[in-house]
């Protein structure tokens, strides 16, 4: 399994006759009124072969733009745009106004300066905001995930589109697609989800969201890239091509001919480019040892890669591609690979529209920075991050907290940085709202606030604790927040410590220096404590469930993430968040995810486990512990309490292309107002091959007024119950399915059974 | 994937002209100069559907021997023989003569009062020694592994096989060929290695040792069996065609009719026969809900198992082949389908020269006892155990100990029951040499030996402590013996407590209870201190390195292992084993095996780890930890030193048919003889696919006299450097081949360049 392409998908809509300018004197690929396969076909039999070959070479806005003083230089550009015209990443740290400016001196050049004026794309990250210094920053992947909203994300998509688009950003390589199944993964924070349904929507909303501003989205990384052995980053992943079809949602591929040509060209009809991973293509040498790494065998990546489907070869190594012309002349390379290419990545930007508009009148104009940290775009991220929230305990119903007295706040996540996950630009853990800042400001003066840190997040230092205990001895209640920290990519790469992000793996899911013991000691002084986990994965310190009087996961958190905390912790919004990811007891339990195939996760005679008075109770599986998850996958607390009615379906007998409404009542018993997010998961009872024991197949997230009932209808498709049999063909086997309507994958509310003939 | 097959391999060599009685009355099948294949086509045509059926279900000697009082019961033979001739288990924990005589009643009633008398194989267990009371109990397969001695494993397999054949056995369920790559699966014990090329040269001088002896061996479990979903005994194996092919060593099937008809028939060209693990059948409806559970759909489970290739079902279960005469009858099963199973089953029983030999003059004439238990076998238990025996630590040449002064023996494992590995028979662990017994017969009157327990195994209870800690004070040296245990298998199916075994599987590789605080407790006192591991699988407590003065793994016993430890702690034997499986740091580090594929097992920046004073350095592959092993595969100390000259190929150049001699010249450079492991590994250098970094092609385990070098040759066939292409074509790629000669995986003393054209 190859890792290192990821793949851009595209919507059809960009081309309004609105911008169309039909002159007649001008080339045919340049009349917008003309189809896009006409266009590309005619600007391709235009180019040189070295044109070709630039179109498919990443450039790099800094060999244009000085990253330190943002001084241009002309002849860095020209010298770029002779071999990487096609497209340029714009990542950098630095102020707006120089990308801006530095963008459209590089369009200019190439719409007016060059022999076919091809616009490029512009390129840069964005999985939870623009990345850019002042832009809004939205909470992680897996923590918007956790809303289980798709409205809502796709508004955070529209609202990082546009600040992107203000400064002529084209193109961010977002979505991650990939799949929260290897928990020690150090980027599990920038995947949505362990479960490929949750995923696939979740992902679909970025991907719409981003479109619909006219910036192309990148769905990565295309293939089963999440699950490496050992949790290392790039690692291999194991796993045979049902098991990847299964559980990779359709996506069966690796960087081969078979993957990228046959299934995702053949079967799945995409018509647009596929673009390595940076550095990705020299890994084939240097990693997976298919050809001389030292020097990097330019020719054999050239040969092995562009072939099999990877059309566009990202920077961030040795611009092997630089050697496709050389290859054409010699006849090793044959020119309709490369017109192949070439044509899938212009057809890209015919239909997004970049040769009528290479950039907005925001860039043009220079009004790009009213654009930009609107507060729109703000509240969004505020709302976004409060409806992320999950309630995992709440004894006694400690929460809501009342705004009087005294509330201490502990814990080096609590305030000194702001808790972000990684992909954010540098230096902005130091701007945003912080858990104290969130508690001070809903408080206000009506209560009193006593912050200690009690320890740093990296050490395993306790002088603070007795500070910290006092806090909590003076208070009413404490508010203890510990977790996982990541940095920003420019502290990653230096490699600055944190527990999760690029790179940053674990082989424990404990919590990290002095804050276990820092959470024993707060919870040690008898006064009610409320643990937040601040984090970018689950956290396996299941004692806390007990120890603390309510438990609540925040994942890493937007600029808004201390007022999102507040809105929670004092009932301002009544937490709907539920869990993306199932959380183990231990990391020797791992793989956790719910959907585990039916032949899985036997426990035979028991688990085992500790007493409080030290003795131990034997099981066999495990023999102290259990391979049962702490938290399932779907799970999560309200203030309100919620009952259902019996499950209906409008059909019980349905065919393959029948779509079967799902019907429920849910009441909220309760007196206060709050959200349900209604899960449906369908188990197919019995199948000719071994299957995930049920899989998530919709859901609905809905607000109920106290008291009041509504009434829930979720559109199940019988064609995506299929399964890929013996022969690895999809097929709806005929039989029973059980529809489950569940509040968690494990609390199951009500089922139906659906036969399908 | 299913699991849920064995694999028998026989021996074509049983038959002899000497016991062949060619009467022309007979009919043909009875004619043992009459060609096999003719034999069993004779013996097909006169059966009976119902004789047929009765062939393909394995019978309980259970039915007509009562267990607890070994009572015969005429008519529970004959109801057993009318449905289940086939074959018949033993199992049981009773004295040899109630199986040996209702064994002989079983034979004779098949042979002479059945219509057409056909023998049954007789079955048990014996994958380190025969289940039987008083049989001779070798160490555990993953100890017997650790001497790499396959002359040695051989004279085991035939010791075994002798007693087994005595009473009447004729066919052992061993050994098993699953690879330890899931160490926190509880069956690690009972295989030989992580690495096919070690267990493959193992399992095969098991199986053509026990054959020698006219045992059939049965090779389990087909296939992919020991590397399940969170370690847990029977569930999904994750993986694809490739890597199955790569690592299971060619195995690689699943219980579907691909992979037990096409690639195991077709081509391997396996002309013998499958049979379905205890109650593995219904798990096609009751675990991988394949069809109706509640009852087991009878029916279904046939129709599923017997056409794609498993012949002979095995007990256990709901005897689901009782349906084939009525699913012939009522035309929904082949009788060419039965016929081909039943004649893979005879060919066995008549190239065992069953039909002539139902049982050996032994069982006639009751002269078993004196077969059983010999002193030559004891001995051999001895050796094998000694040179089993892995030296991993010897800080300032601590060992050997002197047989003077005083010795304190302790920890849990050191005496009070025999720590035996599962697959034992009932009641074993009460006999055999314990450490403490071998510490005191080796030291006689010559030395004080100060015993204390310390802590029980199963306990957290510190109260022994003291006593402990006195007898290491008052000694010159303490022996420390901790680790993991197991049970007989009747215990374990009880649920006694274990911390490895048949289903008892862990998520932690740490000493359970309070035995790692033992180990502080004697370390503390400054009292030299040796750690003996006593367990089924690797322990991770890597601080004991350090903190010990020597370290010993000793992987489960034989009943000889007291003395084998005494061998190796006082120099009377120069310890020569070498791990089979790698060690790892953590169980959050896993998997751990030294063959990982060159995509994998990064570490960028570094390994975290915790500084003495509690500080925290932080790396970021692991945070905390490191995802390098603890001790590589194939490493081990010795009392000797040894020197390596430079590694000469007799060919530099070879092509696919060609063997090449690895020659190199090992010298020991001590003044003591000693033994050395002598390692092949080859690195493909560049491969079309990605492939494991380096893979064991050979080993020679050498005696070396003090200050002699010897001429060390390994033969490595050129054929067997293949990988499995993007095609699934096994195939020799030309090029460049590192042939290394190693101490360990991780410790080369040479290479040469072997270039395959």
């Amino acid at each position: 399994m190859v890792k290192f392409t990821s793949l851009v998908a595209l919507s059809l809509a960009f081309v309004t006759a609105a911008t169309a300018d039909n002159n007649s004197s001008k080339p045919k690929y340049k009349d917008p009124l003309v189809p896009v396969d006409e266009r590309v076909k005619d600007l391709v039999s235009r180019m040189t072969i070295e044109e070709k070959a630039a179109q498919l070479l990443q450039g790099d806005i800094g060999n244009w733009m000085d990253p330190n003083t943002g001084a241009f230089n002309q002849s860095g550009l020209v010298d770029n745009m002779k071999t990487k015209a096609g497209s340029f990443y714009v990542g950098y740290p630095v102020p707006a106004s120089w990308l801006a400016e530095n963008i459209k001196r590089a369009q200019d050049y190439l719409v007016n300066e060059t022999r076919l004026g091809i616009p490029a794309l512009v390129q840069s990250e964005g999985i939870h905001g623009f990345l850019l210094i002042n832009a809004t920053i939205f909470n992680s992947p897996i923590a918007f995930a956790s809303s289980w909203n798709p409205t809502l994300v796709q508004d955070m998509a529209k609202a990082i589109a546009r600040e992107a688009a203000a400064i002529g950003v084209n193109q961010l390589f977002a979505p991650l697609g990939d799949l929260a199944r290897e928990l020690r993964y150090g980027r599990v924070e920038e995947c949505f989800s362990e479960d490929p349904y949750l995923a696939g929507e979740t992902a679909y909303s970025v991907v719409t969201g981003l479109q619909s501003e006219n910036v192309s989205a990148t769905v990565k990384h295309f293939l089963g890239f999440s699950a490496p052995e050992q949790g290392l980053n790039t690692g291999p992943v194991h796993g045979g091509e049902r098991e990847l079809r299964t559980t990779y949602d359709g996506i069966p591929a690796a960087a081969d001919s078979f993957m990228l040509n046959d299934i995702l060209r053949g079967e799945w009809e995409y018509q647009y480019y596929v673009i390595s991973d940076a550095g990705a293509t020299d890994r084939l040498c240097n990693t997976f040892k298919m050809c001389e790494a030292s020097p990097i065998d330019s020719d054999a990546v050239t040969l092995a890669a562009l072939p099999a489907g990877t059309d566009v070869e990202m920077g961030g190594g040795s611009y092997n591609y630089k050697q496709i012309p050389q290859l054409v002349k010699d006849g090793r390379l044959d020119m309709k690979t490369v017109d192949t290419a070439v044509s899938r990545f212009l057809r890209a930007k015919f239909e997004m529209g970049l040769f009528e508009n290479p950039y907005p009148a925001s860039v043009a104009d220079q009004t790009w920075s009213s654009l930009i940290h609107t507060s729109d775009a703000v509240q969004l991220a505020h709302n976004l991050d409060r409806e992320s929230i999950i309630l995992l305990e709440n004894n006694n119903n400690t929460l809501p907290l009342k705004k009087s007295g005294s509330i201490a706040v502990i814990g080096p996540m609590a305030h000194g940085f702001v808790n972000y996950g990684d992909y954010v630009v540098k230096g902005s853990m130091a701007r945003g709202v912080s858990p104290l800042d969130g508690i001070k400001a809903a408080v206000g003066n009506s209560a009193t606030v006593n912050y200690a840190i009690g320890c740093e997040r990296w050490s395993n230092d306790k002088s603070g604790f007795p500070e910290a205990i006092d806090a909590a001895k003076k208070s009413d209640v404490a508010v203890v927040v510990v977790g996982t920290w990541s940095r920003d990519q420019n502290e990653l790469w230096q490699g600055l410590n944190a527990t999760t992000g690029e790179h940053v793996d674990v082989n424990s899911l404990n919590l990290v220096g002095a804050q276990a013991d820092l959470v024993r000691a707060i919870t040690g002084t008898g006064i009610p404590t409320i643990v937040v986990f601040s984090s970018g994965k689950p956290v396996s310190e299941s004692w806390i469930a007990d120890s603390a009087a309510a438990l609540i996961q925040q994942f890493y958190q937007s600029e808004q993430g201390g007022n999102a905390l507040a809105d929670v912790l004092f009932g301002d919004y009544n937490p709907s968040g539920r869990l993306p990811v199932s959380f183990p007891h231990d990391v020797g339990s791992l793989p956790i995810y719910y959907d585990y195939l039916n032949s899985g996760r036997t426990s035979s005679p028991d688990a085992g486990y500790i007493n409080p008075d030290g003795s131990i109770h034997f099981g066999h599986q495990y023999v102290i512990g259990t391979p049962l998850p702490w938290y399932p996958f779907g799970y999560g607390k309200s203030y309100s309490t919620f009952s259902y009615s019996a499950v209906s379906l409008n059909k019980a007998n349905a065919t393959v292309s029948d779509t079967v409404t799902v019907e429920v009542q849910v009441t909220n018993t309760s007196p206060v107002d709050g959200t349900e997010v209604v899960q449906l998961y369908v188990i197919d009872n019995i199948a000719s091959v071994d299957i995930p024991n049920r899989k998530l197949k919709g859901f609905k997230k809905v607000f109920i007024k106290a008291g009041a009932t509504v009434d829930v209808q979720i559109q199940l498709a019988v064609q995506d119950l299929g399964l890929w049999n013996e022969k690895m063909q999809y097929t709806v086997e005929p039989g029973a399915f059980t529809v489950q309507i569940a509040r968690s994958a494990t609390d199951i509310a009500g089922s139906a059974t659906l036969y399908v003939s």
